[in-house]
């Protein structure tokens, strides 16, 4: 005998032959690898046993011969992993559980996931993507260089993801949420109570005794289901405490669930915990049910992000390799957010019982192991698009087994739960005024509506605005210039980084401030291109393209300059004008035009340090009244933290999802056009924006 | 990669390392032991792992010291077992899988686990159940001997349980109830349907669009849940025959499910399968649920016997082992049962997807691995009556893994589903007339009422009736005598055995012929003693107790001779007249005697032999008119395949159960009175039985 690893609190007989690490029933019962295993990914299944059983008389087992594997060493940190020959760096990285930068998941064209073989060979594609001096250094992109040899790497400060900076972290946003919802209805409701104690006149069986004092405390026990696993327990439940219990009510759409019977003093706190799924990062709220204080939060990568950037990539690499892989890199990167908030609570995760997710249709469909492929291919079917209330067990989550996890739903494959969540948050669907509402991520969202229509798109802007396709483009991590202005005499830039640290590239925010400052100061015309006969020192050259140097090696103790090459501002120009196009179409659909508009709110991760004024000047926001503008921040998390608290929210979240009507852009014409004709700062049409003066 | 050794139709990579044996997902996921594990009991949990991983690499295990074992083989056959010294034969018989008799579970009191020592010594307690020949011989009992080095030990004809002659078997049995419901609405309902196919300008969700279609087809799709597992098939199943489907719908009390979606070309024929979930035997039906055509049958003693004749020692035995193991005993039992009734069909087990299981109350909660400790102490309350439909895969059953399984509601601790069974079969709480109903099985429930009222009780009758307790007492298996005169002169026996094998012993409607014999002939009187003063040749002693030869050994080629001795007199007489006084007491509760009873049914494994005059004579029926008497075999089978073919049977069930008002005798004097008086041949009170003359 010993404690479950998982469960200190449990004696157990069940041991893993191979870690000679104890786990209890449970988790053997939970298939689970975040729950069952703790030796990820080496021992996918374990040898688990009962403890004393005698295995030496059994047959000897066959085994495969033994393959040659090569093992791999990271640097810092000295993490091994064998893998055999012909794997790729990348991939013995994501089996290293080492998550590195690579947006276009080992096609070799982002140039991101740079590492630095310090001993050993390595067999490397060629690629333009690294210059001379770092590949005198050793440098190597990760996806293309296969391991033939035990080596070691180094993974340069670069490569190495940061801290993200994400959007609806921090006291302010939470506490603005806490007690934003009056009458609290949990997903899975906790109902104390005494149970009459049985005598020779009154022998029901405990289940209808449990049920009869349900029924007079006035809940409708003909909808009422049970679990088998509750019915297993229950006879020892209602005695320990004297017929003192606490039973747990999972409240589905027509139906309600018994889904835990606890003795009365076995009552611990009932926490919720809202979960924004990004494609780039995740968000978990953890909250107390009993009053919706968020008591603690967390933020970090989605580890998926080592299969690419955007949500196309992530489906074609579910394809490659499974959605099942996927499933689990978001479930193990919520877990361990979950572990992260709860480290400054006294709380336990056991104690999670209710679960809201907001993410996009992909997310959630790879969250839930569910096949996304067809949302990739025309006609762009979704699997699902309201999802039934589940249990966390049933995916891995870490929480108690029984907890309900509600799934924002998602009218389209490329408008998903959390564009529903924002709408929920900002409120917009109650009221008459005409709202443009875009979330700008990978994808760029947009919906146009009030209390009689939602109408909505999807525009495709692209990763751009997070970093992908852009040389030194990155997320809103330490060291990311995230405002910048250049001198109209000089050039030089004045730039903030994130937490000042020392610059590693620019994001999303910053590349707008840059080109709209590179556009009023010339350096660029209304094209975008480079005027290249100013011949200014800032210009150089890059793979045969002029770039502009931001900020040189020597500053930052880099092997290069920071450089904005003209490959880098077509990019971004495809990006917003795709972004510009899918309002004005959206908004021509309605015949309405950007006058009709009473307010214009811009969330996602990516909002809150967007400087609305040089949006503009781009031509990436319209040209109409600032104070129409409206900063939201993060409402995908804001939204589920809403209907983490209130079915009557939830079942708003139902009802805007089907009220949406989807506009596919993907085959329409007059979105070409006017894609093509935004495809200029700001615009081909200069009357569309007065207020932009670049002559 | 090889073939899983549960389905054949399936590669897989994952293999026992133990057994090397292949198992699929499936199986691996299911961890009932039955399907999971093909090396029960020598391996309760396997050592999976995928094919081609290398575990050479990982750290040594740690393992206990091995301990010392002894090997038992078991004769004729062969099987071996290791066990570690001090177990007794019983538990390594068990073990072994070899199921022998052991009424009393253990206690040494029955004497039926007869061994005999081949080679090795064993260290047995004293016992008066052997004769000094039988210990000459070798003979031990199982249970009484504990083992301390390898042993051959022989199991002697009488111990091997043979087939049993269950009621409710057979082609008259199953053809009357073939078409008996006209209306079928299986549990889980095949709806076969074509979906629209998917265009840009219809993109809903292939869940929308199929429950958008069987909304067009007349279902409530606003109370339809659906599956996560059948979410994850789903974007293939829909597009494998292109849109055409055919959705499975489990319905539960107040809701549906969609367990499954599988494209059209892989249908096949549903079937059903209804289970009489016995305490000594199990039946099972396999129906056709498009006709409700009884396809096969397949009967056999529940592997629980093992542990005890009654309910009382299996409950015992699940507090002292564990409810799991006798869980798995019931569910092994059905499980091959199922197989051997498949065996005669071209069907797979997977198209089994309604399922209905009678039982009592014990039976049924020991087989849902529910605790069942508090039904046998006061004040005697099951854990659940009304159970909700759960899935196949959750117990362990062989059928499609999303299965549905309605238990039949047990209204008390000593009145079950079996009963509830019975009563819906026979159809009496339809009618105005006043109906007498029991079930004589071990237990001896009996129902009073008609369409107004239903009261019930449990006699606690003992299992005398089935062998239990009574020296050559057995189940009517293969050689039991089941019929019986004595010459008036003579008192020489003419004797029916089971299928006119050698007789081996005697069964319950074989004792009641018997003792009306005796009684009638005078070789006892009414207070059941032997008139020794007789001094006839076939009264001997045995124990120091007068006994009647039945059959002398040299006849049968037994070890001794069958008798019948005082002691199985008093036993059989205190379970007749538990019976009679339940019935008169039930009686008087509502203010009637026996000329109320319109019709008097009686059902039961036993019931089909019974000869209904000297049960009379004996005073285990009423002395009314014998048209009144009504054999209606094994009703809970029966009322099992109706609840299997119709909801509206399955809510009548639960109806019934409802209705049902208990009576306890266990704390009742008038009870405790009438059975005092009932304890003689026919009765004290000579008046009630009229017809029967014993002087």
């Amino acid at each position: 005998m010993g404690k479950c690893i998982n469960h200190p609190d449990r004696e157990t007989s069940y041991i893993c032959m191979k870690h000679n690490i104890y786990l209890c029933e449970e988790c053997l019962e939970c298939r689970d690898p975040d729950i069952y295993c703790k030796f990820r990914p080496s021992c996918p299944i374990h040898f688990i046993t009962k403890k004393g059983f005698d295995s030496s008389k059994e047959e000897a087992v066959k085994e495969e011969p033994v393959k040659e594997e090569c093992i791999v060493t990271f640097e810092p940190g000295g993490k091994k992993v064998a893998v055999t020959p012909g794997t790729n760096l990348l991939e013995a990285s994501q089996k290293a559980d080492i998550y590195i930068n690579a947006s276009c998941n080992g096609k070799g064209s982002c140039g991101k996931c740079k590492l630095v073989i310090q001993s050993g060979k390595i067999d490397s594609e060629k690629t333009l993507l690294l210059s001379d001096k770092e590949k005198e250094k050793g440098y190597v992109l990760a996806c293309q260089s296969k391991i033939s040899e035990d080596i070691i790497v180094k993974i340069p400060e670069e490569t190495i993801e940061k801290k993200l900076k994400a959007a609806g972290m921090g006291e302010a946003a939470t506490k603005k949420l806490s007690g934003l919802v009056e009458k609290i209805e949990p997903i899975v409701e906790k109902i104390p109570f005494q149970l009459d104690l049985p005598t020779l006149e009154d022998t029901v069986s405990d289940l209808d005794r449990l049920k009869r004092q349900l029924k007079k405390l006035g809940y409708d026990t003909s909808k009422m289901n049970i679990n088998i696993r509750v019915m297993r327990q229950l006879t020892e439940s209602v005695r320990d405490d004297d017929w003192k219990v606490v039973a747990s009510l999972l409240w589905k759409k027509c139906s309600s669930e018994i889904v835990d019977v606890s003795p009365a003093h076995d009552r611990k706190k009932s926490l919720g915990m809202a979960v924004d799924l990004g494609t780039t990062s995740i968000v978990v709220y953890i909250v107390d049910m009993a009053d919706g204080a968020v008591l603690s939060a967390a933020s970090g990568h989605n580890r998926q992000a080592a299969c690419g950037d955007d949500v196309i990539n992530r489906i074609v690499c579910s394809e490659k390799d499974g959605v099942k892989k996927l499933k689990k890199m978001a479930i193990s990167t919520i877990n361990n957010l979950t572990k992260q908030a709860l480290d400054s609570t006294d709380a336990n995760h056991k104690q999670i019982e209710s679960i809201v997710i907001s993410g996009n249709t992909t997310m959630t469909h790879l969250l839930l192991g569910i096949e996304a492929k067809y949302i990739r291919r025309e006609p762009y079917i979704p699997t699902v698009s309201e999802f039934p209330i589940i249990k966390a067990s049933e995916i891995g989550l870490k929480a108690a087994f029984y907890a309900g996890v509600f799934v924002m739903p998602g009218p389209a494959s490329y408008v998903g739960g959390d564009i529903v969540s924002g709408v929920l948050y900002t409120g917009f669907h109650q009221f008459e005024d005409i709202t443009l509402f875009i979330d700008i991520g990978t994808n760029g969202e947009i919906v146009l509506g009030n209390n009689e229509f939602l109408m909505t798109a999807a525009c495709s802007a692209g990763p751009a605005f997070e970093g992908g396709g852009i040389r030194w483009g990155m997320r809103a991590e330490d060291g990311a210039i995230e405002k910048i202005t250049l001198d109209p005499e000089t050039f030089d830039p004045d730039y903030l980084t994130v937490e000042n640290k020392p610059a590693r590239g620019i994001c999303g925010s910053g590349m707008i401030d840059l080109l709209s400052e590179m556009l009023l100061k010339k350096v660029i015309g209304q094209d975008g291109k480079f005027q290249i006969e100013l011949n200014h020192p800032r210009f150089t050259l890059f793979n045969e393209e002029p770039a502009f140097i931001i900020e040189s090696a020597d500053n930052i103790d880099s092997e290069e300059d920071i450089i904005f090459t003209q490959s880098d501002i077509k990019s971004l120009i495809l990006s917003k004008a795709a972004v510009y196009a899918g309002f004005s179409i959206l908004l021509e659909q309605v015949g309405m035009d950007f006058s009709s508009i009473g307010q214009m709110i811009i969330t996602g991760g990516f909002g809150q340090f967007l400087d609305i004024e040089k949006a503009i000047t781009i031509g990436l926001l319209p040209d109409i009244e600032r104070k129409k503008f409206k900063y939201m921040g993060n409402s995908s998390i804001a939204g589920a933290y809403m209907a983490l608290l209130s079915n009557t929210y939830r079942q708003q979240a139902i009802a805007i999802s089907n009220t949406m009507t989807y506009l596919d852009f993907s085959s329409n014409n007059d979105f070409m056009e006017e894609f093509t004709r935004a495809q200029f700062l700001p615009h081909t049409d200069a009357d569309l924006f007065p207020s932009v003066h670049t002559k």
